[in-house]
Formats: structure tokens, C-alpha cells, sequence
């Protein structure tokens, strides 16, 4: 099913929004026999939205998807250009009116004026629900070509998408597609690629493509053959299983989150460089309560001794960006909330506080387990936010895999 | 100078890359004087690209940029396409061919057959220099419009565009452009409308544009007229100053570590529903290690009570979730770690724990300054980890205004 998107949006034109839907939307269609074709965006503009749906609907397209320019205000003018683009006219919809003046007196706002707009609905056209915000979608029809109107705020598109367009997409299309996103982390994607090379070569039938990030590098394969699927995703799984941390679309701290349930075991957390995150991720999976106890953000030397029990003279001695530092930090926090595990990260995030012996980058990573303390050090080379996102994910990983082994 | 921008390239359409080419040079170009006003990717397909080019080149634009598909591999076909399309041809260059020899000799690799594609230049059309890369540029004219074909590396694309396009533009565009981005938070779009109305009326010279999101909205305004766009300015300041965390490009985090700074003030976090975001966002802020000391995540009651001095009939009495304990957990970290502010989160992140009085969603906050201490309560309705954001950015938010009375 081949499918246009046009995004609509000055913020999109003029450099100060990057058009994460376009691609959001891309992914999450392919995976259901979708296919975008053309993508493209115009700003709030009327002929310019007219001259992009002239184009885009003269396409072999199936289904065009508009997002942006739905909200209540002055630019937003979606709406009611393709109300008259389809020759269809707006009622106001009391019902939905009332709805919306009683969502806005429990947040504490008197509804403005302004969100009438946002209760209208086409008189033949179609509403699409929106079950997290208060523009709804619109789907018009035109020669066989479904059009979806979808407000642009992410969340609300996404969520509008998996209800209502998706599911539309996976019934219409004709084969189904077998494919999965095996998720990795801890390997270059050159190394995994050499690793899968003569896989790959030998499953030309199937599709496979990398993804890589900062994060890790998600492996996505695909297929129209169910056997020919089957075959090579074990194939891929066995070459490279000691990386993969997942097959499911979930983030690295869901898998850590469910080893530990899954195990009865507690953990706490005592983190200088990561500043909380870790924290952070975990608290992110629901059912991490049952896992965490707490934590300390230790980022003075007084709280790694004061609360985490790091003895001073380690500090004198080895510096507070020092494995010695982050094995005591981790016994020392998993000690203070009686915890079965405790994590410890400390390093030098930047961009300053780098020296030619510790330069910025420099992390050391602690795990204690029962009686069992480990370290782990490492050299990054990103910027202050990126090094404490990497730290956060080899911390997740080294948890992940200490308790695989358990 | 209008200009439309078509980025090529199966990656932008199958979801396996953000289209960060395209923001960039909007982004790039509007202080120079040019505008994005249409936008397009298709894949490295000649009839897409063709079809693109129809409409790109039919639209009143003055220079198109085409980034993507000249390397050297099979699925590389920007190049014969754009040379066909302009009725061009490829003549093969020599000295150019010398020179990739010499340099891929210097780092110690074979130049490859492929790379012969990489030595051919337009017999009309001009060559685009690349400072760093092997992929030089292109650029045709037709009926006084501008293409330019640029490589689709990010570095490689922005280095040719400050050295050949960005000057170009520049001296073709009549005025500058004057503009910023409020950035606000607490206040919904529709609200901040209400309250701008008249300036926005009374100031039809100037643009602006609102850009929501669930952290607060952005409010963009831009002038060609250096004396329009001050009077807008001070206009739209003076009428909701108070929402306006900043008129840089930063997050609220870094106005709240700059204002503790500024104010040698030291501050230290405890943390139950957000987990240890707060201190995450803290640390994300060079400098940030000047004022916070630590925090406490304090995930479980024992943590409250034993860390943070929450007294154990609080709890019996009031619940976690409570304007007390907030107070409670704020004046303990406060204590505990001897700093001049303390702040503290607790709430139902959801998507269960919920009650009737207590539903998924209600966090309090709490904020600790010398002998003052003062809550917040809060309804939200997302999920989790929205919730947790929009709860940390409260938290930041009213850091910043309490600060603000010091």
C-alpha cells in the first residue's frame, strides 16, 4: 500500500522543529505493508497546502496522510482548507463542546473561545478520535485515495495512528509482511555487520537493514515468506544473541525492569555523573516500584561519603573518577537501602573538569550483586548529554547481563 | 529568497532516518535572508525525482537544494538523473581523478572503480567544491532558478553550504531577517493566544508562530524591520513575561542552574515519581555540579522515612502522595544535604495505583527555600513518562520563579 505524507507547519519550513513525524509515521507503517513514497512539507499557507494535495493525490497513492495546523489558533488553517479543498463544510459539534468545557474546568482553565474550532466536524467527511488531546482527526475520501487529517503534537498523532490508521493499513494490504527489530547495544554496527555478513548473503529472500544510534544499533529484518523469515532470524539471533537485549519495541530499562521482578531482586542506584538518570529510565517501566528502592544523586565528594559510606581516603588517594570510587559507591548504596543489586556510575561528563590523565569521557561503572563487585571503565567521546546517556545504557546493560547469569 | 528543498534517499522514506538535512538548512538559511517555503523527499527513484523536480522547479521559488544519492553505489542515481533532467552530460575529469587516487592512497586504501562516478563534472553546469568529502556538487540553472546538488553526509552538505550557498543567498536577499523564540511554560496555547490577540493585531508587520508542546509553547516572532520587531518584542515580553523562561535557545534547566549560580545558592532533590529526572535535567547543564549537591530517590516509604526525616505518622495519615509528605521530603533533603533549597516530588505516574481520591496522575510538589517551604498540586492525565516530564518541568518552573523573588 503506497502512502503520501505532507506535513504542515511554519516551525517545519523555517529550522526550529525537525520533522520527527514524517519519519515516525514512515516506520510505523512499513511494518504493516505500508509504504511512503512521497513525503512532503509546506508551511501554514494555504495555496501552498492546495498546490502539495494537487500534487501528492496526482500520485499512485493509496492513502495520504496530512498532520499539523489543527490547533485553535490564528495559524492553524488545516482545517479549513481541506474542508474546502473536498468540497465539504465544518458543523459544530455541541456534544464534543460540552466535553471539551468540562476537560478544561478539571485542569483549572475556562475553555477559550478559540477551541470552538476544535468542535467542528465535517458534514460528510469522517471524525477520527483522538484519545489523548482535543483536536480530532478528519478522514476525507477522494477518487479511492483516503486522506487522514491528524493534529502535528506527536504524541496525539502517534496515538491516533495506532487507533485508527494503522489498522486500516494492516487489513488492506495485500501480503503480510514477517518482520521484527532486534534491538543491540555494546557493538559497533561494522562489527555486527561483519559478524552477519555471510548470513546476510545467504538470505537474499529476505531484508535487512541497521539502524544504528548512540544507543546501540537495532537490526530490522523483513520478509513476505514466513519460512524464509523464521530461518533467518534465528540465524541472525544465534551470530549475535550476546548483544541483542531485545526483539520487542521496548527500551533497554523494560528488559532490566523484568529481569529483576522476574528474579525478586531489589536494586538502588548511586550515581555521580549520570546525575539521576539511571534513576530516571528505570522509574520510566512500570512495575519498577516493586524493583527500586531508592537512590542517591551523589555529585559532591561530601554525599559519596556522608550517605554512600566511600572512605576518604580512597578519594585522597585514587580520585572520585576512580574504579576504587565506584566499586565503594555501589557496595555502599546497596548497603544503605539493603538492596540485592547497586549500581554506581562516576566519571567526567563535560565540558570542562577534564585533565590530561582523567579527560573528559572517562567513566567508571560499578555493579555489586550478593557478594560480587565489578568495574567497568570507559572512554566516550560525545557531548555532556550523550555521555550520559551511553553511561545509563552500559550501566542498564551491565545489569541486564550480570543477571542473565544468575 | 524563496527556496524549496528536495532531499533524496530510500532511508528518509522507510523510517530508518530523521530528515535532519532539510531542518538544517532551513535553519541555516532564515537568518540570512531565505526561506524554506516547500519541502520534499522521495526515494532514489529517477521517476520520483523527476516527478519532484516538475513540481518543485513549477512553484515561485528562486534556488533549489537537492541533497542525497551521490555516492558511489548502485542506489546512487541522483546525479545521471539531474544530468538528463537539465540536459547535461557528464564529461570525465581527470586532474579530479588524480586527486581522489593521491588521497585515498594518503589514508592507506585503494581508490575503488566506483568512485569513478565521483570524478565527473557538468559540461554547462558548475561544480560545487567539497571541503572534506569526495562527493563534489552540482549546480544548474533553469529559467533563473538555482539547483544546487549536494551530498547527503550531513557535514559534508552544511561545509558546502557555508562555503558556496549560504554567501550566495546572503547577497541575493534584500533585508535581514530579525527574529527569536520565547520559550514559556504554564500556560496553554490557546490561553497565551488570548493574552496576544491585540499585540498580534496590532502588529500585522511581524510574524509569529506558536509551537506547543506538552513542556510549554514556544511562541517564534520574526520581522524584516529591525524597529517592527522590537516593538513586537518588548510588546509580547511585557504581556506575558511572566510565563517566559528564557529568550535563548536552552532548556528551563539551564535558566534554573544560571539563576542558582548567579545567586550562589546551592539546591539538592527528592525525588519519588519522577525518579531521578529532576537531578538528570539538573546535570545536564555545565556548571550544574557549582549548586547541586545531591538527591535522594526515594522510591519506597523506608527511603522517605530513614533519608529524608519524613515523619512515619505523615504517611500513616496523609498517604505518599500528599501535600505533607511533598513538604516533609523538601525541608529533609534541604537538612540532610545543607543546601539553601530543596525540592520534592511525589505522585501516582501511573498507568495503575490509582485511586478515587488518588487517581493516576496527581503528583504534589514541593519547593524548600530558607525557612519557607511551599506545595503544589497537580492533575495530569498523560502516561507515565509524560506525566514524569511535565512534572519536572513544574518542579524547574517554580525553582525559577521563587528564585526570581530572592
Amino acid at each position: 500500500m503506497k502512502i503520501g505524507v505532507l506535513t504542515i507547519g511554519a516551525e517545519l519550513l523555517n529550522g526550529s522543529r525537525i520533522d520527527t513525524n514524517a519519519s515516525w509515521i514512515a516506520n510505523a507503517v512499513i511494518h504493516k505493508g505500508g509504504s511512503v513514497v512521497f513525503k512532503m512539507s509546506v508551511p501554514d499557507s494555504e495555496s501552498k497546502i492546495i498546490k502539495a494535495l494537487n500534487f501528492l493525490l496526482s500520485q499512485s497513492i493509496d492513502m495520504l496522510i496530512v498532520t499539523g495546523g489543527l490547533g485553535p489558533t490564528h495559524d492553524d488553517i488545516t482545517a479549513e482548507t481541506l474542508y474546502s479543498y473536498f468540497n465539504d463544510e465544518p458543523i459544530f459539534d455541541d456534544d464534543y463542546w460540552d466535553l471539551l468545557v468540562k476537560r478544561f474546568e478539571k485542569r483549572g482553565f475556562e475553555v477559550s473561545k478559540l477551541n470552538r474550532s476544535q468542535a467542528l466536524k465535517p458534514l460528510r467527511g469522517e471524525l477520527i478520535n483522538n484519545p489523548i488531546g482535543t483536536a480530532r482527526g478528519l478522514l476525507f475520501k477522494k477518487e479511492k485515495k483516503d486522506v487522514f487529517v491528524l493534529p502535528g503534537v506527536p504524541r496525539e498523532m502517534q496515538s491516533m495512528m495506532e487507533e485508527s490508521v494503522i489498522p486500516l493499513i494492516k487489513k488492506r494490504s495485500k501480503g503480510k509482511i514477517f518482520s521484527c527489530t532486534l534491538r543491540t547495544t555494546g557493538i559497533p554496527e561494522s562489527s555486527l555487520y561483519d559478524k552477519l555478513i555471510h548470513t546476510i548473503n545467504n538470505n537474499q529472500e529476505a531484508e535487512l537493514a541497521f539502524l544504528p544510534s548512540y544507543l546501540g544499533v537495532d537490526i530490522r529484518i523483513s520478509s513476505d515468506k514466513e519460512d524464509v523469515y523464521n530461518i533467518f532470524f534465528n540465524e541472525i539471533k544465534n551470530h549475535v544473541h550476546e548483544f541483542i537485549y531485545t526483539d520487542e519495541d521496548v527500551e533497554l530499562e523494560h528488559v532490566v525492569v523484568k529481569l529483576l521482578n522476574d528474579k525478586k531482586l531489589s536494586i538502588s542506584t548511586a550515581e555521580s555523573c549520570t546525575g539521576g538518570l539511571i534513576g530516571d529510565r528505570i522509574t520510566n517501566v512500570p512495575g519498577a516500584s516493586q524493583a527500586l528502592r531508592g537512590g542517591i544523586i551523589a555529585y559532591s565528594n561530601e554525599v559519596k561519603t556522608d550517605q554512600l559510606s566511600v572512605n576518604e581516603k580512597t578519594l585522597e588517594k585514587f580520585g572520585a573518577v576512580s574504579e576504587q570510587t565506584a566499586a565503594e559507591m555501589a557496595i555502599g548504596v546497596k548497603k544503605l537501602f539493603s538492596t540485592d543489586v547497586g549500581v554506581s556510575t562516576t566519571g567526567i561528563a563535560g565540558p570542562s573538569g577534564g585533565t590530561k590523565e582523567k579527560p573528559v569521557g572517562l567513566v567508571y561503572c560499578g555493579i555489586s550483586i550478593n557478594d560480587k563487585t565489578l568495574t567497568f571503565k570507559n572512554n566516550f567521546k560525545s557531548d555532556r548529554k550523550i555521555n550520559k546517556m551511553i553511561t545509563s545504557q552500559v550501566v542498564l546493560n551491565i545489569i541486564r547481563k550480570e543477571l542473565t547469569k544468575i
